[in-house]
């Protein structure tokens, strides 16, 4: 193992705006996090560009820019990270897509995009669509894999396949779902078009009327009654974490992106127990394995998912009271790391404010903290903390310079 | 001459760490350093990413990106740098290479990389080596020079040559010499390779037995009985700062790789009487010299290497009274400097901390001052100070900002 470890924690979506609540403060600014203040005084603060000023930044092409990639160079879609996070096997070629089970009418018009956000029976839809196997492309494999609540991947495996073709999802409901397309004038991305067309139209004939959706029906819920791929992907080729550092390391997360992220860039994933991937996910539970897990590794990634997703319900209170049990949560942290020999990154992927619910491009706090981080005047952690921080304003590249902290680097020249 | 005139001084590898003293200060913090205090009074403070953040950086590297060129687009290996710093002359299609007088046994087992930094001799060394010319390569013309202590240059001229050849140098002592293999499948690299194992072969063959060789034996000193070349290089085209600018300038330098790229940007080289490149340099006599040069030029780039020496020799208080030294001759520079007339940049190209004692991507401070230099409120010149410096965080490009106050820069667009 290297002489220094790192842990990177993201909590998602976790910067906001002065309109966050009435009296102008942001969320991060109205909640109580002792832990992370503490933190705060022993390193420095930066303002972080996820992606670069004025880019709005996705969750996916953040944290590849956080993690050191170039999202511009380096972004396959999203498809991928999910089907890798679902536990899928990926191979050079695939196609891959995240999915929706979404609720539609007989039409095709969409009622619900997100099935009433299914809590239930995703094994029975999973066993359910197992078999989707083409009938126009025989020599074309189709796996499915369902993941939480709504989400889900779908990889197509075959060749003369083409990530460049159009959504079938319009993206907002009283629409219907739109035919796919191929986006460029080739025979593979004609073929994946029909492919998926002709996926999306049997997933209706399969599910419509499957035990689960009757029973939904009977209590007035939206039923899962329609496959909605969309993020295609091919699959890259990083250079993975371990091989550019020299490293171990392990990604503890819910979401299967980012699970997904963790294992394409090579870390090995854990799942902590009560970990949902929503507000009601158990943050302790990741930090005690984070803990365990720099035991036997260099480097562990925690993401947790909760800030983002009040930010997407425009529920301050929420927000406030989730970074809240994420600072308890990490008191652990403050008292179980060994902080002779590691260094701390913690971070947002983007800012989702209140007042506008999803991602903005605004610059978010980043705290640095371990022996080789000089501290600055910082006293706090938030937003207005870090317009005075130490390390003033960067775009991405967080873990590298977490790499740069722990000694990791390579040299470039000589 | 221009109206304002710029002095561009590295103090290399100036930067620190919280862990260089027991109390947690950086050597440059720990250092008294009175006339860079007033500078900094004076002028602003800015946190410099040599490369980028997370970007480890080499000293050529690093010097290309301060002096506004982008390395990952420019930087054509080390070789060319010393051969030039060297004073050897080269032409297009060359291949450069940096070396060492190494300690080898007979089995070619490397016993010191360095001679014992041998300090004696360099002129009966160099005499020994001319007449390389390899018997596989008639066509081909070595050229070889010594420079400080171990360091050296050789260039190969002529037909089909190629840079993609592996390091001889193992990088360690008690292993043997590696044999040089092409790094790509081409005529050129594997005439190459075989032109270097014959030259590597033939030195021993030729160092072994010299007279001062055999002094060094008797009084149980490592012989220099092997060159090892490393670091090759092509020959680039840089756009010099005189063209670029329209400006003259000069350099003042003792390590051949500073020398080396002062020349190929067309900076003129100048001796300065005491400057050895080591911790025993006379400072004072390099910046008698730049204020010299002022009088004719209008740029000046001064490098004194001992903060990195020292760094590398994990040698706090080595490092701590070098920084006292290099501000005790600034103030000349305060004192005899047309401060209406001149600004001047002061940074490193990188940190060398002393607890790691080599080069990490952590930033480090610059300083700029002079007359079009809006003063920020930083009262010292240390990291802490920069951490709160008006001119925040940047990547690179001293010169272009210090062309930029000097009003030197060309308008892109109109």
């Amino acid at each position: 193992m290297t002489e220094f470890k790192g842990v990177f924690i993201v909590a998602d979506g976790l910067g906001g705006r002065p309109t966050d609540t009435p009296e102008g403060k942001t969320c991060l600014e109205a909640a109580r996090t002792p832990h992370l203040d503490e933190l705060a005084r022993r390193g420095a603060l930066g303002l972080l560009d996820p992606i670069a000023p004025g880019v709005r930044p996705g969750s996916d092409t953040a944290h590849l820019s956080l993690f050191g990639y170039d999202p511009f160079e380096e972004y396959p879609g999203r498809g991928v990270f999910e089907a890798v996070g679902v536990g899928l096997e990926v191979h050079e070629g695939d196609v891959c897509f995240r999915t929706n089970f979404a609720t539609v009418d007989e039409d095709f018009v969409v009622k619900d995009r997100r099935a009433g956000r299914i809590h239930e029976g995703q094994e029975e839809l999973e066993r359910a669509l197992q078999g989707l196997q083409p009938r126009s492309a025989p020599d074309v494999e189709v796996l499915f894999k369902a993941s939480t609540e709504h989400r889900g991947a779908l990889v197509l495996r075959g060749p003369d396949l083409s990530p460049s073709v159009s959504e079938a999802d319009p993206h907002a409901t009283g629409q219907r779902v739109r035919e796919v397309v191929p986006l460029e004038d080739t025979p593979q991305a004609r073929r994946t078009a029909q492919i998926l067309n002709e996926i999306i139209r049997r997933s209706y004939e399969i599910l419509k009327d499957l035990p689960l959706n009757r029973d939904r029906a009977a209590k007035g819920l939206p039923p899962a009654n329609l496959l909605l791929p969309r993020g295609p992907s091919t699959v890259p080729r990083f250079e993975t974490l371990p091989r550019r550092y020299g490293i171990k390391g392990a990604v503890i997360a819910a979401g299967a992106l980012y699970i997904g992220i963790g294992r394409l860039l090579g870390l090995e994933f854990h799942r902590a127990e009560g970990a949902t991937g929503g507000l009601d996910t158990d943050i302790r539970s990741k930090i005690a394995l984070a803990l365990e897990e720099l035991q036997t590794k260099d480097f562990v990634f925690v993401h947790i998912k909760g800030t983002d997703t009040a930010g997407h319900d425009r529920n301050a209170r929420a927000k406030i009271e989730f970074l809240e049990r994420i600072d308890e949560a990490l008191g652990a942290l403050v008292e179980g790391l060994d902080w002779e020999r590691t260094h701390l990154a913690f971070t947002g992927d983007h800012a989702t404010p209140i007042a506008y619910g999803d991602h903005v491009s605004d610059p978010v706090p980043v705290l640095f903290v371990g022996p080789n981080v000089l501290p600055d005047a910082t006293e706090a952690f938030h937003e207005r903390a870090a317009l005075r921080g130490g390390l003033h304003r960067f775009a991405g590249r967080v873990v590298p310079m977490l790499a740069g902290y722990n000694n990791w680097l390579r040299k470039f020249g000589t």
